[in-house]
């Protein structure tokens, strides 16, 4: 981790275990270089990673506040770490129905910018929050990127393990939701009715050098879930 | 507009009218300081800009991509610009239900960090999209900031008006959603069946001095709205 990361990750938690609210005014740019005795171009990039990732906001001539708005339990739509670390406080469990490997469909290849007759990880699983059905998912994972996975490492948070176990480094993520009612077999494994809304939700994720290597595709209980998303303005 | 902003718009022109597609190489740094004739630091804030919008990305030491993987037709979740923008090759139109100057609910006054015998304009709309319901609309805006409202004004995009006519500058937004079932005078808005699903989202937009302006409740039509998200990796 760089240094501008770290001191990025000290003031977040600074703020979050103070607990300070939106609107509190934290200390100039110049206290923080004190501080953290580094450079004014160190500051100012721990600054903007702090304002890209929705924690605090800058304005100019006036100062820096703190941003932080989640509410408990609500999922991240742009956080490409998996759900797992926004639900942290939460039990977070999952049930595998299949895991193989097996030559992509015309979606997953497509989505994958694959051959069809290249190998892929498939995984289906349940995920449960507190025992409570959270979602359905399933994900095609590029077998040449993503080259090992197994019972143990799929019934825990398969995105932890890529970028840990793996190395790999996540870039950036296309994300499609619409909503719908669930089918008979997805109410089924969701513990609902034929018919109930659900969101539904697919994903490409892409390493940092623009590579797909995971096309998921997520079906959500609607009793159990909730979404949150922080957008800065950059446009105009 | 900035030099630099102008320029990121042209080079985002140029990828839409030649429809180039995700993972096209771009010219380098260098070829694009030349073509706009502009220093090294102003090209650099362009491409950052176009990567913060999600239309390129950057690999360190291989080039400039094309990310552009928008679907015609979504809403986007992270434009603080109103949806009209998104589907601005569709026909959207809105009927006016309620606009009047009030006091505000408790709930409102907390979003919009003002007192409850402040003036608010509340505003309810049906938005649609080529004659069909789009969504359900309930806004409350901040008097003190957003000053003037009237009904032609409010049949088109406020958004639009709140920048241009009123000059305001837009920061940043949050956003919460989650999925349920239509009440039976959301379904009658929206011409469908009690029960149906429905997609729900709060919305409080600020000012970029950080000022809450503007509490939005938006009940979705699911099967007329889609949406989308691109997320950058900011997160370690």
């Amino acid at each position: 981790m760089l240094k501008y990361q770290h001191i990025a990750n000290e003031i977040e938690k600074y703020i979050e275990e103070h607990e300070l609210q939106q609107g509190y005014k934290l200390p100039s740019l110049e206290t923080f270089m004190g501080q953290y005795q580094v450079s004014k171009s160190t500051i100012t990039k721990s600054l903007d990673l702090l304002e890209k990732k929705g924690v605090i906001f800058q304005v100019r001539g006036s100062g820096i506040f703190v941003r932080r708005h989640k509410r408990k339990g609500y999922i991240s739509l742009l956080s490409n770490q998996g759900f797992k670390k926004d639900l942290e406080d939460f039990q977070i469990t999952s049930e595998i129905i299949e895991l193989d490997v097996r030559k992509p469909a015309q979606e997953a290849a497509l989505n994958l910018n694959i051959k069809q007759d290249d190998d892929i990880y498939y995984v289906k699983r349940i995920r449960f929050i507190h025992g409570q059905t959270l979602c359905l998912e399933e994900s095609y994972y590029n077998k040449s990127i993503v080259t090992y996975l197994n019972k143990e490492i799929v019934s825990e948070s398969i995105f932890h393990y890529i970028t840990e176990g793996l190395g790999l480094k996540i870039g950036f993520s296309d994300v499609f939701l619409h909503v719908d009612k669930l089918n008979e077999e997805e109410a089924t494994y969701l513990g609902l009715k034929k018919g109930d809304p659900k969101l539904y939700m697919e994903s490409v994720f892409h390493l940092t050098n623009g590579q797909p290597f995971d096309f998921s595709k997520v079906t959500y209980n609607y009793e159990q879930s909730q979404f949150f998303i922080q957008a800065n303005s950059y446009f105009l």
